[in-house]
């Protein structure tokens, strides 16, 4: 059976790909069991792969792809700054935040693709509460970024 | 004195109608103690009663309303998943999304509707920190989403 | 080596400037060590001192003031609710919302402001994860909202 990073891995998300810490916030800070992980939009290779509205600019398609890309970054993040995937005891919540035209009316079908991927990667102790919204804008034009609560094994 | 269950049925939020669970997420993860609930639309027998944006298609108290169902909604998803109200230690946070038109000034009275509800139904410990912001577009069209975290007695 | 509540002092953030509390929330819930607070607007001396869109109405620079007066108002908040800024483990989540023009790009440089203090303030434990997004619209027409998730000291 293949390791939770061996399934990143053959989804395409190498583990070295892992976004870098960015200027006056931590990726995550974990406090008596419970990782916050900070807000990820949609990087690869230190690029924001996917900028735009959606659907205007971005279809919901590829703004689930983007979901999907957030998600894997927030375990690469996860994997770098706190351990193995295998201390992730249980993902707590998933909140989704998309760069949304006025009448979107998909925003938890686009956060539906990060969903999948982390329950993909994570099995049973990846199913989470999740909030999905439609905000004006994100930073650096992102057409998705999410943030997620995590229960750490000690 | 009434329990909680029939202080909600008595505003006319009947237990056997809390919204049925969604396809790739939980309504509720509970773990250590606190119950982190999805964000919840006002779901009334399985339609979203209330659609579009604050004010133009929807009145400020009419979208009060829709925090309330919302906030309804989410006490008999805690009494389904979890288990009676009266395991309801304290209400920790509330977080409120109006689907606002970008000129609404008031999503903070909107959220109102919510939080009286909770203070109605559960007393003391439905005394909670809260957020309310006006986003761009919420999931299916509706005017309000709410999302909670609750300590649990274990 | 001046306590934190001197450092706020010396920033122009009277301790005694706290804002009240208001309606039907509290402004911060203390369970289990961890304590919830409120989404805060840049409230100085009562009244809401930045309002409007960024950056049509208010400047990313003046946004950036703007999340530091919210940022101070919680910690001002702590003070007063929970106890001496001492009692600070760890702060957990910062969340921004920036009442933002579908255009804007930089709700994160506008959350530096928030963050800024945060660290100047309280040092390493201030170090925190961060969310920030645009937001279609804020309670008062407030051009930032910031809440906050922190570790207290038992």
């Amino acid at each position: 059976m293949p390791t939770r990073e061996e399934t990143l891995e053959t989804r395409g998300y190498a583990m070295a790909d892992a976004p870098k810490p960015g200027g006056l916030y931590r990726p995550v800070v974990l406090h008596d069991g419970v990782a916050y992980l900070s807000g990820m939009v949609p990087f690869r290779s230190g690029e924001v792969a996917y900028t735009g509205k959606v659907p205007s600019a971005v279809s919901v398609e590829d703004a689930q792809k983007a979901a999907e890309l957030c998600a894997a970054n927030l375990l690469r993040v996860f994997a770098r700054e706190v351990g193995p995937l295998d201390m992730v005891e249980q993902v707590l919540k998933v909140t989704g935040f998309v760069n949304a035209d006025p009448n979107l009316t998909e925003a938890h079908l686009v956060m539906n693709g990060a969903s999948q991927l982390i329950l993909d990667v994570l099995g049973d102790v990846g199913s989470h509460a999740r909030s999905a919204v439609g905000v004006a804008t994100l930073p650096l034009g992102a057409s998705v970024e999410v943030e997620m609560i995590v229960a750490v094994s000690k």
